[in-house]
């Protein structure tokens, strides 16, 4: 399939990388180029803007950090909106709000092309082995067109509904959820950790029996290490998707109590020079409210 | 080897079952017979105070509802303390609290017994197959003795450290995480059922994915299906073990604010008649305060 | 002194009269021009747009109810923006974000116009007797210019800083702190009353010792009272206010936990059908919660 | 009237020398006895045990610092209980747990003595002054009968109900109301300092306006001035009453979350040296969250 490919992060440049790899016909566009070139060595074309990535393709993905990216490399000047076919799909696999993904659906259906939501779960390295997980929705035929290059770059596909912001929504729901785990785990940890217990014992056990899930073993090594640099994820993105969800829980009059602890969490964090950390510090709050001081 | 068993609710009896079936010579004490019949047909002796079970017994085993009944059995009239022979071992089972713990460890040390703490992961299926995790506190020698029958109930045991109470920390701390992981998937899922995602389909995605482990299964199926009874954990059991996690904390100041948050959650589920329903009804508070009417 | 007045609201109409019967040449707008006719009849002059109302005009009152009304009047068609004259001032008096705030500042300047903060507390009946506290922040001698006008309406002014939005600032910071007022009262509400104390009597102390302020009194009467209709500030108000708190604070990095409560407690009300409640209704979820049934 | 008078602390000493001045017949108990000379200078007998003050008296007050303190006069050796004569009235003015207070009225109701609680508002200077206010709970005709001695100590007295427990309660009620006061200041104080507006200047708009009781005044002005030591009331003791009203709400099945932040906040200081300083420092937490460094 002739499809574009718009954002070359960790993130992007490893699903283009599966996308190419997989026999498509590929376009990629990043704002700074020199990410591109190992994309072309293995037989990518570099478009030199978001809209000539769109060229002749039937689907083009964008996967970007944040809310303006998005905005700017689809509404902006040589942007997607005026230049993807009629009938094209736009596969937005970034962690957007809701708000903007209710705001591509109505401005794609507009201009008579086609808009689904495909946010991914998992890391860099499970996208390089196109190990991702797809979370997509939108309408079931468009879906089912981009299938293909859907399964180039994930294991399995979930379709969860006919509305694309729903996606945004579960890929929402599951950072909360990831963030919930770092809390906590660092509240237990600081409670058994000051009563004497080793933190790595606590967790193996814990680990091993009822809280078997990778996540549980990821962040909760990276909080008993005290080892929060380099980010995996950077604060400020956990930061972010907390915000997107709170957005979302408003919009819909949904309180979310432990998304507000959250919050207040990342916040302080970036008030007191934790930008660069990895997300996971946020586990590391309640150790120090404890005046845990064992390392 | 030689044991004593007091407390055949539905963990105790298929612990006790697990001793006889190991051909350990058991005695079991409970305060309403009716419970002890089907040990003493598989072989067990019945006797008639928890005083009685301790005769001739190397280590006498409690498993019971609270601290209150722990307290009874060891101190009270016809008790463990007076009965238990020098250097013989006390296996509390019971989830009781940290307190209670360092006041047993230091009777029994004062009676020139032992006292372990070896509270269990797993519910009475898993007890019923041997397949409990223990998680052991207390002097190596003592937990070394009494390893024999701690490998007849449980698949594997965590030696935790050499106070007693550690065990009860530990076993706190997992129970606090198990109710916030019920806490925050009920919100994660008030949000996207208010969105419009499926629940049952949302929570196929999370546990196919990331959230692996069993607890986001049976929990989140509890909290989708809308089935808190009959229940497997009550509320006012989630209520205690949160209590004793508070307590825990306060007396060593670790702030656990998202145990206060499930503090609340429990005793406004007993405010409003919730005494009987199993403790995954705490996610279903965020649909409500959502206003979600979706069945 | 020659000024605008735009939005006619409660608050809007009270501040307008005063400002006419203060012997000021006034022209008031409103889009529904039913609100204009008394003040016609006591001396205005009725405009047909925003930007009429501003013609000849020193400076241009703004009184609206939230950001996009505010947004709307100054930057839309026949707005204040293009019509204020050269060196006027715009005295913004609604509770709007921080964030608008400094756009306003910045276009104003770069039309040469002036552009102040000047929120108010007090309630209508305040603004009817002339008893607001107003709340100015802006350059000095812009404040100073309109001095005469900010002291037909208010008893005293409080020159808060050369940024118009730390006025927004201070606004916010005031509600959120009446607002907590409620949480906190309801809580203690519920516990005293569940406890058998007259809810009454218990005010009546509070009231008349510590809590001598009319915060107190007024709202925590209204919680006694279950009297939450017809609504002083209705439940949207509050929550939209609590919203621009957090917003402000996010943009500066601060965590506010019972910033994030409240806005749980409005959020509940609001998705279980409490829209038209006053927002002292968020004192009643406690007792909710703590299953007081005493009327 | 004959009374007695057991705990000479800050508060103590005040009340009894103004029952003294009131020409009551004042027999004073302290553990330490160098407090109970001035308090003999003026007039009052020393005993030498709490049973010793209840001789020939009427009533006896205790005014001691927390449960295990008065636990300790009435239970112990030579306490009250065994020496109050029949009828007599023990005038509980400490802030003691709902829990204790219930089990001293059934004592002494075993011994045919009569019990009310009567916990005072109020700082050591209005003690001197006699310009307490007293919540008084227990049988109508204890309370008439000792409502001189309680004139002596009070400028008011608020008879709250028949349940002794009931003004503790009270008492506990409004400790909470003024932890909360704190807490929202402090919040509110960090955002608008964050944002560039004076603390001082800030304060002054609030308690010049909507917010002018005095604890407003007096917390504010001590988290603004960043002056937490002395401590007139320190952060255990402030830890202490949340932790009472949080273990009365439990028992009432009333959920506070508002008390389980401050719980959360008080043990952050106690964990990290907070432990000599006033209970107003919680109020300096949150500046601390939002990286406040302006003093």
């Amino acid at each position: 399939m002739k499809v574009g490919f718009v954002g070359l992060g960790h993130m992007g440049r490893a699903m283009a990388a599966r996308l190419v790899a997989g026999g498509h016909d590929v376009t990629v566009f990043n704002r700074s180029t020199a990410k591109s070139r190992p994309l072309a060595n293995a037989g990518a074309r570099v478009a030199s803007t978001a809209a000539d990535a769109c060229q002749g393709a039937t689907a083009i993905f964008t996967m970007l950090a944040d809310d303006p990216a998005v905005e700017n490399v689809v509404f902006g000047k040589d942007g997607i909106l005026g230049a993807l076919a009629p009938n094209g799909i736009h596969i937005s696999s970034s962690t957007i709000s809701v708000d903007l993904a209710r705001r591509l659906s109505k401005a794609h259906a507009d201009a008579r092309q086609r808009f689904i939501g495909a946010p991914v779960f998992g890391r860099p390295d499970a996208a390089a082995a196109g190990k991702l997980f797809v979370v997509a929705a939108g309408a079931p035929d468009a879906i089912n067109e981009v299938q293909p290059v859907l399964d180039a770059v994930g294991q399995r596909t979930f379709n969860i509904g006919a509305a694309p912001e729903m996606a945004c929504l579960v890929k929402l729901s599951g950072n909360f959820l990831i963030a919930s785990v770092i809390e906590t785990l660092g509240e237990a940890m600081a409670l058994v950790d000051k009563g004497g217990v080793d933190r790595h014992a606590w967790l193996e056990i814990l680990t091993s029996t009822l809280f078997s899930a990778p996540v549980y073993k990821t962040y909760g090594t990276l909080i008993a290490d005290r080892k929060f640099e380099p980010a995996g994820f950077a604060v400020p993105l956990g930061a972010k998707d907390i915000r997107l969800a709170l957005a979302a829980a408003e919009s819909l009059n949904v309180p979310l109590p432990v998304a507000n602890l959250l919050r207040d969490r990342f916040l302080r964090l970036m008030a007191n020079g934790g930008e660069k950390l990895d997300w996971s510090a946020v586990g590391m709050l309640s150790a120090q409210d404890a005046g845990v001081t064992r390392n």
